[in-house]
């Protein structure tokens, strides 16, 4: 349909403006040339205001969220690519199989349209890898100086075919065992350290990724996981916060089991940050019947995103709901989450 | 679970803060007094980062929508009860009955919390009455200057019940006839008389409204309706043209059946604008065989939402796929798709 619009965009050195956002022929071209030919699919081809699906029988996963990070370019990742695992996970963490993406972009008018490029080349590649089609789109345009470039906001549909599973934030049971996929912070550190133009001997990289076949391997080794939840924001911390709350248990970590890499320790301890609060992009928190716990870890460990797994304590009675942590040096601490806002920015 | 998070969000001169988005305490205090109380379902309630849904049986449809409408209270709606009409009428342009919309927030540091409460308030109100339920959603804040205090993505779902339909904007064929459900640019022109405190008359109300009981009703009646859309951003000329590129056919519009109310036609003059290009919220254009044109339009003007139905045109062969309008004065003109954008962040 190319004669219809005029020239093709410039990719190498035009920028958006205020039209391609205003519903016209400029918004259709932004469309066709950079989304279309990036995503490149029959959903997206329609041209239609919404995408027609069909879904395998099952209950349904529906998830959103806005991606805001700043860089948006960072070691092992950026901002696209981000939006597509972030979401793609929180559809997962139900047991689900993520299937559809939509995506809603607000642009600054005047960002280059080699940076849009570069952003949505990263979402279409992190999509593809990850068998989930973009199906559908919005773009809005904002005037200079809103929105710090680019926010992106995904939704994630997904099905859970397998009829045993019922995996919630509530379930979790006194006894029951807590499982981390991985090391702490990466994403976090990884961000605040180029935002920070902080250096270090080995590069702090983010764990950005999607989860969903690490969860798929779970889920069929042991369906009766009660809780899983990527620690996102506020790190581990909050997370097991949230569940402790959701569930009506306290919880007891092992400090000496918490994966934490050199440098990100190093990192945080420069910054006066604790890890446990640092986000992170590519990592899980599962909760299981303690009996069901060794097979689980295996399972987690024989995964290329879970080669670090690890129990890292239990869920235990109290009408508190602590989060606790028996200390390397053989105290006990609590493990709050932060009142306060460290970390700005970091999805 | 008031007493884990600390005392109540004053939300008669609170604002928001950094940590309201920081994933932490502060989040998930926001979340339950305000988002949880307004929105007020199980999904939501079971705190956990996807919604877990069954769905009727058939075809989804799935849509997408990011509003940054400046300013956010305008007459007939806001922010928040456009968020809601906008997606559930995307959803429904495909026949489709909307179930779910998902809700992500990005709020700017210092919003008043009162502000961010009647905007939720009104979505909710809007949701519930459209018979949606908001099922999950994200919050993030971000530093003060950006997003103008507010930006709302909403994703909705919904459920295509009727094998038969088969609704899509590449549908359209010469002969087919063109149909409205009502005035043009009135949403457009009360948002752009608020913004330039302009004072007429008869007020300019927008026509924000859920059109999905319409759609039923139509599909109903008519189950083989070509093409649904709603013209919003860009307005009925460039819906228009959308749907002439998609279908590879022109259009021939009859200037004199527009409805066009007074009141915004003269805003218009005023503004330099042509209603054709100015965006609606609640309306929609419908084609169909040109047998079943007399049906659909008396079904439409049956129902609240399209008294002022009219049949405006028809489909016609042409290579260029112009949309052309028989003037009052007798003669033809081109309806083109604006280059430019006349009307920022009107949606």
């Amino acid at each position: 349909m190319r004669s219809s619009l005029g020239p093709p965009l410039n990719l190498a050195s035009g920028r958006v403006e205020m039209a391609h956002g205003a519903g016209g022929r400029a918004m259709a071209q932004l469309i066709d040339e950079l989304f279309l030919a990036a995503f490149d699919n029959a959903w997206l081809a329609q041209g239609n205001d919404q995408a027609r699906l069909t879904v395998p029988p099952g209950r349904l996963a529906l998830a959103t969220d806005t991606f805001v990070v700043t860089p948006r370019v960072f070691p092992g990742g950026d901002i696209g690519s981000m939006a597509v695992h972030g979401t793609i996970n929180d559809v997962a963490m139900s047991g689900a199989r993520p299937l559809y993406l939509t995506a809603g972009f607000v642009i600054e008018d005047g960002l280059p349209l080699g940076d849009l490029k570069a952003t949505v080349d990263s979402m279409a590649a992190a999509a593809r890898a990850a068998g989930v089609a973009v199906v559908c789109g919005d773009t809005k345009v904002v005037e200079r100086g809103q929105c710090d470039g680019l926010y992106i906001n995904t939704t994630g549909l997904g099905v859970i075919e397998d009829e045993r599973l019922n995996i919630s934030g509530d379930r979790a049971r006194p006894g029951d065992a807590i499982l981390l996929s991985g090391t702490l912070g990466d994403h976090g550190m990884a961000v605040m350290s180029k935002r920070e133009n902080l250096t270090f001997d080995t590069p702090i990289v983010s764990d950005s990724a999607a989860l969903h076949d690490l969860v798929a391997a779970m889920v069929t080794a042991v369906p009766d996981i009660r809780v899983l939840r990527d620690p996102t924001r506020g790190g581990l911390a909050a997370t097991l916060n949230e569940l402790a709350r959701q569930s009506r248990v306290g919880m007891l970590l092992t400090e000496s089991a918490l994966p934490i890499r050199p440098e990100v320790r190093g990192a945080c301890e420069l910054l006066g940050l604790d890890p446990l609060n640092v986000a992170n992009e590519g990592k899980l928190v599962a909760i299981c019947p303690p009996e069901a716990a060794e097979t689980l870890l295996n399972v987690m460990k024989g995964h290329p995103l879970g080669l670090d797994s690890a129990i890292i304590g239990e869920a235990v009675a109290d009408p508190d709901r602590f989060v606790q942590m028996q200390t390397a040096l053989g105290g006990r601490r609590i493990v709050d989450w932060l009142a306060g806002q460290p970390l700005p920015r970091i999805c």
